[in-house]
Formats: structure tokens, sequence, C-alpha cells
């Protein structure tokens, strides 16, 4: 009767000192285990199986990938969508003292190339859908790593280049694995964030590291009453792609705490509202714009999602999306974080007495930071702003589970780390509540007369005026101020001059009420027909600094 | 404005390094300062201040600590009743790196000296009453520590061996104290344990073990949906001393969470139903004769007592005064682990669909290993035992907050270690769910023909048979078995005889019932006038087993 180990005798075989006890992985799955052996992890519809079973195949793996040549410090890379099999590689390969690589199937081939070869792939556990996407840049990789396919429905045809199907290579691998107790400091997982510029960069976190991330936020979440929060009656599924920061390390968590699981597969709105829907799913996370495309689907209208609650992250919550959400009976809320903090720093605070229908600026708020979470707002010199705002500064934060550094990349690692804490390159203000308000990012903040104006907040306000399709507010250098603000708008066919005179009298009336600062209001306003966008689509500021200054 | 820094800046003043973040105490504290700054921490009605005030007091005392030559690795003992002043102690001393040693007492003078001598006190925080306690050992004591006197009302005439008085003290030092990184490592606190036979022996603890206990105590029990657990909006008292392992740990994880925190002073069941019925406490925890003191107080019939939560500890909660405290509303479960264990390693498991006035041996039961607690029962060559009982074995423990051993006590310390695991000295078994069921100590456990009877199971049969006022059940030397148990009875003016025949038919039907093993039947039943009892008043099993010689 398996009640909880990981293997027949349930332990790892080093233990002189039973004492020093580290902080590893295989205990999450271990503390899971024993509180929820029968408890389901649903594939799409696809495969379900108990927390025993799942430790059964996780074992398996283990020796799959140890038959593969697989060992500690090895580095093992997976594209999949989300899946069983990609949870069981999240606890297989560290737990084998191995690095787990989640690549990013949505970088360019050119990335995707660049992140293999940088991170030193041993073996890739690849989706059959990507198998294109490796096959274009097999031949440029400095060392190929070995290939095993995943695929729901095994076909023929194995590239010649590939070890194996994983089903197959599973059933044949023995369940019979002890995992060895490592440094709790040992490097677990690694992938890579990408900016506008620059080759992406590698953020790596260790074993310690995720098990901490998982207790605290288990602590945190769990420790709000009520509805809110994350208990062990949650079911939960992700729509953040595991490789996008673990999953925002819910996985590692719910696993923890035992939670009933739901693995939707590719992302499609009608297939999440179904698994939403007939599996009862309780707790998920996702981007705005993820949350936007469900609520947008034909099949909302009639799903009910009166127990659903999304932690939205990832980007801000714009609160007309909140109050559509609130307005299907969603429990939605946001948190902060970012890929070089595992992620998670802040929470909206959903406490009573603030809940309900009516508190959407603290759901969309950053929130509070969690337990063992010291952010700090601050200005160049690193002293603390005074808070409540209006003066705004940049967010630097320490907790138990921020990475190192960028992989094999130590000067980008030393600008990360100045003066002892991790930047994050957002600005903002923190309540005297101790609620963290994001304003801006610090490229993109208008450094003007030791003020800093953020560039968000004018096109916030700027946005809502008749005629306005685009909008952009950029720092230009100015000899005066050090910068001033410019605003760029496109209008389509209106007529320019009636436009502006209209955003300037929102940007007024937002000074005279307060929701901007008097050094605002932009010195000129410039039309363009179309706003320029970097390869994610999103508006390249830094490109319009660009084209501005060549006008000048 | 103070929004949750523990000073005017926020952080220690060592940070060349801060990605390696430390396990401190000092976070606990921080991360309760940024959600629950005007949260209230009350004494017994005479004190209330909220966390901010609470945080300018422990700085304050770090400071009078250090006028008094505290530092690093020094010894800062105290002695009082459950009060705001024993939290701030808490805080302060650790987060100078010094270590707290939190005295009991209850003990003889004699052991009170022997454990200030070998804990090797630098200075004591003493209570007024326990002065003359003081005064009756102090020509004795090796080295003799500084005083600080603690009282609610100061009186005239300090002793003139003492640095002065705590509430003067405080408001003479300064505020402003930023408070060092130390290694996680770093001795936190110490205290003693007595056994029936030796010296108290001295049970310490890391601040790395004690955030780790905070922090997964407060997963395991935020996970818990509903009403049950411990969450944010509860209101937490103690009813465990402060010098009992920390108050169990508590104080430190209400405090992460941010709680309401009333502090009873003395206890007495008056005083304490008023505050829980004053303050609508709805958190507190306490050993099974103290539930059992205060049900039976007289204003317990007025007092409204449904919101009440309550965590028993320290001795197996029996299954009638579960019952009692059900009648009354009392949500009640038990907890389990020991002065070595910090202490938590299993709670009862109030997850619904358990839930409920009917589950009863599920309240009970010491419950379900929390997180990161790997829990096993063993036989002696530390071979896992099947789950489901009825073969009973010790229970052995690894997590990341157990004792190093014991101080100065190099051969306990290996004993308590033995094959890589921590030996509670408790046997039980664990259900095919996970859930632990201790049915003796293993010094009273009757080991027959390799089989372990508990002597607790038989004694709780014969325990209700009419006229038994006392009963122990012992194992006695036996030549073909090993040992065989013998049953010794007090039963008043009643007839030996005739209750001997009512016991042995009780047994009789537990056995066929399945609830005692067929090996329990007792080969002898033996009278006594009275049982011998240790210095606390527990059943001397050990003085029995040598009168039960010396009779043969």
């Amino acid at each position: 009767m398996m009640i909880g180990s990981l293997n027949q005798t349930g332990r790892g075989n080093d233990l002189n000192d039973g004492h020093a006890y580290p902080l590893l992985i295989r205990e999450l799955l271990a503390s899971g285990l024993r509180t929820a052996s029968d408890q389901n992890i649903i594939y799409a519809d696809r495969h379900n199986a108990s927390y025993a079973e799942f430790a059964h195949r996780v074992r398996r793996l283990a020796n799959l990938l140890c038959h593969a040549g697989i060992g500690s410090h090895s580095v093992v890379a997976v594209m999949d969508w989300d899946s069983h099999r990609y949870l069981e590689c999240f606890f297989a390969v560290p737990m084998l003292g191995a690095v787990l690589h989640t690549i990013n199937f949505r970088l360019s081939a050119e990335q995707v190339l660049y992140t293999i070869n940088h991170a030193e792939d041993d073996l890739i556990l690849t989706h059959r859908d990507f198998l294109p996407l490796i096959e274009s840049i097999r031949s440029r990789l400095t060392r190929p790593p070995r290939i095993v396919l995943l695929e729901d429905d095994p076909m023929e045809g194995l590239p010649d280049y590939a070890l194996g199907e994983y089903e197959a290579m599973l059933s044949e691998a023995s369940a019979d694995f002890a995992p060895p107790d490592l440094d709790e400091n040992t490097r677990a997982t690694l992938f890579y964030t990408t900016g506008t510029t620059g080759d992406p960069k590698g953020v790596y976190y260790s074993h310690r590291q995720l098990v901490l991330h998982s207790l605290t936020v288990a602590a945190g979440l769990g420790s709000i009453p009520g509805p809110g929060g994350l208990h062990r009656d949650d079911v939960y599924m992700p729509i953040t792609p595991l490789f996008h920061v673990h999953g925002w390390g819910f996985p590692y968590i719910a696993t923890l705490l035992g939670l009933q699981q739901i693995y939707p597969g590719r992302y499609d709105p009608t297939k999440l509202l179904h698994l939403i829907a007939h599996h009862r799913v309780t707790f998920s996370h996702c981007v705005p714009t993820i949350l936007a495309m469900l609520l947008a689907a034909p099949q909302a209208a009639t799903t009910d999602l009166s127990r659903w609650r999304v932690l939205i992250g990832g980007a801000a919550l714009p609160i007309g999306l909140a109050e559509q959400a609130r307005a299907k009976g969603i429990d939605v809320h946001a948190a902060y974080g970012m890929s070089e903090t595992c992620p998670f720093l802040t929470v909206a605070d959903m406490m009573a007495p603030h809940r309900g229908r009516d508190n959407l600026p603290t759901r969309v708020a950053t929130g509070r930071a969690l337990p063992m979470v010291d952010v700090r707002v601050v200005d160049p010199s690193m002293h603390d702003l005074p808070p409540g705002g209006p003066v705004t500064g940049e967010v630097v934060a320490r907790a138990p589970w921020l990475t190192e550094g960028y992989l094999k990349n130590p000067s980008a690692s030393a600008a990360l780390w100045e003066g002892g804490y991790l930047h994050t390159s957002d600005v903002g203000y923190i309540d005297p509540d101790g609620t963290l308000h994001i304003t801006d990012r610090l490229k993109d903040v208008i450094k003007s007369g030791g003020e800093w104006i953020s560039s968000l907040a004018i096109e916030s306000v700027v946005s809502q005026v008749p005629a306005v399709t685009e909008v952009a507010a950029v720092g230009v250098p100015d000899n005066r101020w050090g910068e001033r603000p410019v605003l760029v708008l496109c209008v389509g066919a209106a007529e320019p001059s009636a436009v502006e005179a209209a955003a300037r009298s929102a940007i007024c009336e937002a000074i005279q009420s307060g929701r901007l600062s008097k050094w605002a209001s932009p010195d000129h306003i410039v039309f363009m027909p179309v706003l320029p966008k970097t390869s994610v689509g999103k508006i390249d500021k830094k490109a319009i600094r660009v084209r501005l200054a060549a006008a000048q």
C-alpha cells in the first residue's frame, strides 16, 4: 500500500546526518502524496492519474533519464503544451540533481537555437508539434542534444535522431528509484527571459528557492480566510504556460498541497472553458490578455464561472477587464512579480473587509508583499521614498527565492543586484497600508526636474479621449528639466487639432483632480499614422524616441 | 509613517550579497508588520499595542540588551507569565544574535538552578513573582547573571543585584536599531526538557528552523479551507506557557501572519474565559488538562465558546474531553509533536468531508504529517512497518526543524538521531490514509513474543470498569515471551475479585472486537491501594515495575 513514499523505503540514500534536512523538490511531491495519494492529476480529459500513480511515473521517468545518461548537473529541456508529462519533468529532472530547462517555444527559431546552445542542453523532451522547429535549427546546435518525443497519440515514424517515444520508454523503465539527498542550493530550473533588445537571458533557481517560494506562497494565500486565497479544496488549472517561470510556481504549490490539478494541453478558449466547467476548476492564473480572450469566447456566455478565482500577473490588470470578470462572478485579482523573482513578490490583498464586488482598485493593485518579501521603493541612491506617493521610485526587493543572476552574464547579474537588492526596473510607490502600486517601467518613466512622471498614467488619461486609437507618452531630452513628456497620438481620420484640444483638456482635468502630477502636461503633441511596435506587438517607445530625436 | 520597516531604513547593515537571503526571525516580525501594522497585541487587558508600537518596543529592548552587554551568542533567560514583554523577548533576543533561554518556572528550584548553570545564562529577565526562587538559588549560580525585573505595577524596592526594571529601562533606550544579518543557522532559542530520570536536557533551535517551522505550519493550517485551520481573521491566544517549546511556536506564526494576539498573563480559568469571550478569541492551543479545567470552571456554562478553535497537544486528547468540548461548540482537535520537534510533526486532518460533530476519532487522532515532515513507523532495525496496524513500531521523523541534539550531551544526541532519523520514543502505526496513531510510549509498551502490546490500550479498556480508580498495565520479564502484561489496579473499597472478573471480561470483549491484540490479556492482576507517581503527578510505571519485581 502506497501511502506517501517516493520509493519502496520512502527516502534517499545518503542519510548520515538526518538533522541537516535540505529543502528539496522531492519533499514537495512527498508532502502532496502524504495528504492526497488518491487525489487526481488530469490532462485535458485524456489522462487521469492519482498522486500515487503520478509519483510512480515520476520514478519511472527518473530511471528513463538515468539510462539516457542524465545525472547530476545535466541539463534537460522540455518543449510541450501544459501536460501531466511536463509536470512529471518538473519533479523527475531536479530530483536527479539535473537542471530543468523549460523552453519558450513562442520565441523565434533563432532565439530557441540561442537558448538551447547557451543552456548546453543534454536532452530535449519535445512534443511532436515542435519537431519542425527542432529540425530547422538542428544543424546549428553546438552539441546536438538527444531527443525524446512527447505525443498524445503516438504516430508511426520516429525521427532517426530521436531516442524514443516518452510513453513507450516510460513503460519499459523501472519504478524503483530513491531520489538522492542533494545540496539544497543545487540548481533545479533554468529558463530564458527576453527584453526588447539583446539576447535572451538565462534565469535559474535552486531547490531551496523553489521550496521556499512554494511554502511561502502557500502560507500567504492559505492564510486568506473564507473563499479567497488557495486552500486544499481548490481545483487547480494553470493558464500560464509551464515554460513561463515554471507556471508561476503553482504546479509545485498545488502538488505540495495535494490539490486536484487539471492540465489543459494547448490553449484553446473553448477547451479551457469546458475544462473549467467540467472539472469545477476554482483556481487559475493567467495574463490579462488570456482572461480577456476567454471572456470574449462565445461559450463564456453560457459557462458558469462563479466558482472561479483567477490570479492575474505578467502585466497590469486593467480595471475594465476586472469589472467584466466580476460581472461574470469571477473572483479576479492581481499579483506582481517577474521572471527574476520566481515569480511572486506581492499579491492583491483580498482580506475582508475589503473584499467584494466594489473594491476593484484593491483587486487591480499589485498588492502587499508576501511573507519574507522585503519590497522597497527607492531613489537612485537607494534611499527609501516616503510612502503614499506622489513621488515614485524604482521597486527593489529581497526575498529567499530571487534569482542569483543571469546565466554566464556577470555584468548583467551585478547590475540586477546593485546595492544588495534586486532591481525590478519597475517604478511605483507604496501606500501607507503597505500596498504596492506600479506606475511605469523604469525605461519608460519620464524624469523631469527631479520628479518621475508616469508615462502609463498620461496614456491612461488620453486613451479615453474619443478618436484616439493609439497613444504613447515618452520623455525627450530637455536642457532645463532633464526630460519633458511628449505625447504621440494616432487619431485615424479625425481632425488632429480637435483631438489635441480634447487631450489637453483631459490632462488638465486629471492634473486638477490629482490623478496626474502637475509636471505631466506634455510639452508637445505629435501625430503619427501608426505607432512602431516590437516583435511581440508592444508599442516600441525606444523607436518612438529615436524618431522624435530625428525629427528635431 | 511606519509601514513595515524594522528600523528607519528597514534592513540590516550587512548586505554585500543581497541574493543570499538568510531565514531570520527578524523577517517574521517584518512580515507581520507589513500586513498588519495597525493590528493589536494585547496583554490581559492591561496593555494594548499595535504591531508598529510592538516593533518599536522590540527595537528599544534590543538596545537595552546591547547596553547590558548582550551580543552575539550571549544567553538571555526569561521567567515570566505569558505577556507582551515575553513576546518582545522572543524577537529582540534572537535578532541580536543572542540565545533566548525560556526557563520553565514549574521545575523544582534545584532543576531551575541546574538549567541556569548549564545554559550559562548571561542575563535573566524575571517577573517579580519568581524573585524568591532566584534568591533561593543565587548563591549556587556558577556565574551569577544580571537580572532585569518584569512587573505590571512597578513596586518600590528593586533588589540590589538587579540592573533595573524593564519598563523604566525600555523608556530610556533608543528605538533606533537595525537588526544585523546573521547566519541562518545561528542558535536562537534554548529550553530544557525533563524526563522521569536524570537532569533536564537542553533542546535548541536555529533561526532557520524557527522560520521553516513557522512558514510550514502556516501553510499547513492555512491550506485548510473554511472555518478550520488558521487564517488572518483569527484572534490568537496561547494557553500553553511561552516557556513550553516557545508556546508551541505559535507566537512566531501569529506574528508572521499579522494576527490579533492576546497574552493572558498568569493562567486563571475565570480570566482565560473572560479574555476568550471579550476579545472573541478564535484560536488557542493547550494540553488536555487545561481544556478540562476551563470546561469545569463555573463561568464556562455562561461563556459562548462556539467561535473557539483549540488545538490540543502535549498528551493524547481523550475522546470524552473532545466530546464535552464539541457539546460547547468548540472546534477541538489534536496535534502531535514534542520538545525535540519544535514542536509540530502532525495535525489532525480537519478537511471536509470528514469535518463535523460526528468525526471525533479524526479529531483525537494525532493526525497527518505537515508538509515537509517525513514521519515513519519502524521496527528496531529501522525497517518500515506495513501501514494500518495492528503491528506497531517506534515513530521516527525528519523535518527541517528538529533539534540538532541535546546541549552539551553528545551521547544522548547520538541516540536521538540514531539511523539518521529523530527517535520520538513514541509507539504507533500509520493508517493507509496517512493518519498517525500513537498507541504508547516506547518505554511503556509491552514487548511480548515479537509483538508490541500497547499499555495505553489495555488501560483505556480497564479504566471504564466500575470501581477502578487507577490502572496501569506494565510489562514484566517472561522467559518464553520476553515480556508479558501485568495489570495493576486501585479499586478503593470495592471487592478485588469482583473487579478482577469485570476487568477480565472487559478485556476479553475488547480482544474479540479487535480493539486489543489477542496477546494483550494480562497474565496477572495485582491490586495496590495507590499507584506510585512521578514528581509531576504522572503514574510512575518504572516504580511499579520495580515493586512488581521485588514482590516476585
